[in-house]
């Protein structure tokens, strides 16, 4: 079991706590505040019910979660230990002299600083090499950015530690190769900062009118593709150059204008509390943060299915919680033929739900349709095969709705192998939610050439696999429901 | 039938001509390029695949596009005329002289310029009154946000009736209220385009690393709250007040660094084009387009899900579209009780698509889950209705795949009531694409107690309106497949 120390608890403590944590981490957290357990426990919350939903695969059981009274304490056996205390480089030296006096020599001390360098945060301690910034993003839980922000002190070895251990937790280590002020993304966001103050201030726009120039517009670009991309994609067949001959120049003009800073005076904030108010005060920033998540959720997942951007991480993410999770990755991993099959273990995502409050109908076939998908891959039916010509088309399929499950519940599904010949693979699948039977699928498949869009017979070695599944299943009970039609008395 | 003429093509113009045409407009072009009947070709093949797949709701049919050799011919009748010619004053002026001795004096005439203010175009014109800055984002035809900016020589009604207009094509026009270099959204664009040729420029970061800087971390923030409500949350329960006083000053910081501007070299210009060779050369922009579209229209379709951001301008939009089309919006709109109801009418949306190249399984489900929605809004099961602690659960569904449906297809759901008494409701759905069957879809379900989650009988009064569709629908034929169990002889 790998352990982090978390020093400093807070939105971005807690952030990382609960990355670590749902991600079989023990964690141990050191954190003056008397109110530091009721703040993480209610981050907590939060990513208990978004962070598990954005795999489609399972979590590993959650670590255990402690609360330490010293620092000392805290950092023992820590692996990783994360610092997010206040912005001030006197109290970061103060406890990082503290923790290596008492942490193990190779642990990760990564720093959630966005306002320090990691030659400041160096600057005196004992073992510089071992201190690195780790500047995450809010939501913590659900963003994969870290700005990774070495120096010279700092191994090749134990950058790649660090790294690992990062993407272990499906996040995505931006190494920063030159420190600099800001690193990279904080910048951005103070230009923007910057010029939002000057146009609230001389009452262009209002904080909403400016939130709805970023996400009706540059805000879902960005999302996706980021600038560069983006600008190659509208600079055409000509490429970036062409673009940038095209609007670099033009884009120079207002520059000699904008920059400025506004004074950050009493009235501004004032200004800018106000409006704030107005456009978001009908929402606690309880309910603020729910609607973030499940916005985020919703598109991370959205791209997760075009495998693009965040999707693609998450989907880079997935193969490898699918290692060491109860589905067999690989046809080698089916030691018992005679049982049925787990097909799909993840939790119920946050945007599979309806107005009735649980899981859509439709995701519920949904999850049944992603078993069948990765039983095809076990047979051979992957990738590979389907891009040769190959695959298999749902011909029928009978749900019989049964239970519901919560956001964040985990799921299962079985699947057994009634027929499996020539054209034809018949599958009964069933969706558990800890031992309570969710709902059955039973769905008639036909393989077919995705040349002529036909049925055609299977080739020999996956018929043979099939037959394998097929003599094992037959030796288990009728399944109840099966051969059911709709309206037929129970 | 409304006419909108665009003087210049090209990718904004094409966009421009693409929302117009697709929502019911006749468009009429002017643009001296030779090339610019396959430009805007290659746009309308762009959007005709991604935006009616937007809307969940049919669009009116296409209007007819014509190109003209003379200006003065392509604005005759025209209600909204979109200049999109380049960004150089004299040539806008000269335009804007030869459209206003030809057009109707009431027409609106949008320019798409990011670079000059409203006052500049104005200067000198026949009626500054009819011109008004109308600044989209690429791609127009997915993108909502136009920035209107006006001068004081708009009259109020003119502004009421460009915004209508806007507002009919599914934008969102942002009424900017005192014009300024850049408008609002382009001097965000221009703050985050200069940090960003810094990086490259000092070598801290290439196109990559910062595109994944922002994809991977604000811009998924960005793309459904913005900037101020981003930040409202993370000050948490303290306000906006508190997030200013806390991270204020401290983003204050290194803006005195950040303003220098980076000189716009041939060497810098051939470091971006080389760098973003190696990030995105894998792919045409044809291609890099595509998988833009792909992500925007996913994204944008899981805002909807959560009713939030773009995705509630597009519910808002999908609201009126529902007033025009083939599917009864209320019970007093449904005249032939004998006939099958139209429950759904779209067209298939690029995100249901998977690895077969065809709409997924679950998506049928999907549009059958709406189709049922739907008629449960017309019997009285609307949102208020289950606020008050009534809906249907289904118990069972059963659907039967014959055959496919491409991206962009428009696709209606015809339902019958067989049975809706007591607890139960017997549906029977049948989808059409184009005069073909692509699936069929039987459902029971019930009507349920949300405070007891198990099934209670109906009211009377949405019982009695389900009898009349079963007492209409009981005169026709038995459907092919009804009652069928799977693997049945057809």
């Amino acid at each position: 079991m790998s352990v982090a120390a978390m020093i400093g608890g807070g939105v971005i403590g807690g952030g990382w706590t609960a990355r670590f944590l749902l991600n079989g981490w023990d964690v141990r957290v050191f954190d003056p505040d008397p109110e530091a357990e009721r703040k993480i426990g209610e981050v907590l919350d939060n990513a208990r019910r978004s962070m598990p939903g954005l795999s489609d695969a399972a979590l590993p059981p959650e670590g255990v979660l402690s609360f330490h009274a010293s620092m000392i304490e805290a950092v023992q056996g820590a692996d990783w230990i994360q610092e997010s205390v206040p912005e001030r480089l006197e109290i970061k030296h103060k406890v990082f002299a503290e923790l290596q006096a008492a942490c193990a020599p190779d642990a990760v001390i990564g720093s959630s600083t966005s306002g320090f360098k990691p030659s400041e945060l160096q600057d005196g301690a004992a073992r510089p090499g071992q201190i690195v910034v780790a500047h995450p993003f809010n939501p913590v839980y659900l963003l994969p950015l870290i700005e990774l922000v070495p120096t010279a002190a700092n191994s090749t070895e134990f950058l790649d530690r660090a790294k690992a251990i990062l993407t272990g937790l499906g996040l995505y280590p931006l190494h920063v190769r030159k420190e600099i002020d800001a690193h990279i993304a904080d910048r951005f966001l103070e230009a923007v900062w910057r010029e939002a103050l000057w146009l609230v201030k001389d009452g262009i726009a209002t904080t909403e009118e400016i939130d709805n120039a970023i996400r009706y517009g540059f805000g879902i670009r960005w999302a996706q593709m980021g600038l560069f991309e983006t600008y190659r994609v509208a600079g055409g067949e000509a490429g970036m150059k062409h673009f940038m001959a095209q609007f670099g120049p033009c884009l120079q003009w207002p520059w000699t204008k904008l920059m400025d800073v506004p004074e950050f005076t009493d009235e501004l904030v004032d200004l800018i509390a106000d409006q704030s108010d107005v456009q978001s005060g009908a929402y606690s920033i309880r309910e603020l943060e729910r609607i973030r998540d499940n916005n985020l959720v919703s598109m991370m997942r959205a791209l997760k299915a075009q495998d693009y951007g965040a999707g693609a991480l998450l989907n880079a993410h997935d193969a490898l919680l699918l290692q060491h999770g109860p589905v067999p990755a690989t046809l080698a991993q089916v030691t018992d033929y005679s049982a049925p099959l787990v097909t799909l273990a993840q939790a119920v995502p946050l945007d599979w739900l309806d107005y009735n409050g649980h899981m859509n109908e439709a995701r519920y076939l949904e999850a049944f349709s992603r078993a069948t998908d990765h039983f095809m891959k076990l047979i051979g039916c992957d990738a590979a095969y389907i891009a040769s010509g190959g695959s298999f088309f749902t011909a029928e399929t009978h749900i019989r709705h049964l239970d519901e499950a919560p956001p964040g519940a985990p799921i299962q599904v079985t699947t057994r192998v009634i027929e499996g010949a020539g054209k034809k693979m018949h599958l009964w699948h069933e969706m558990m939610h800890e031992g309570s039977l969710l709902a059955t699928g039973e769905q008639m498949l036909l393989h077919v050439s995705l040349d002529t869009r036909r049925p055609a017979p299977m080739p020999d070695d996956m018929q043979e696999i099939l037959a394998r599944f097929v003599a094992g299943h037959d030796g288990l009970p009728s399944p109840d429901g099966i051969g059911r039609a709709i309206g037929a008395p129970r």
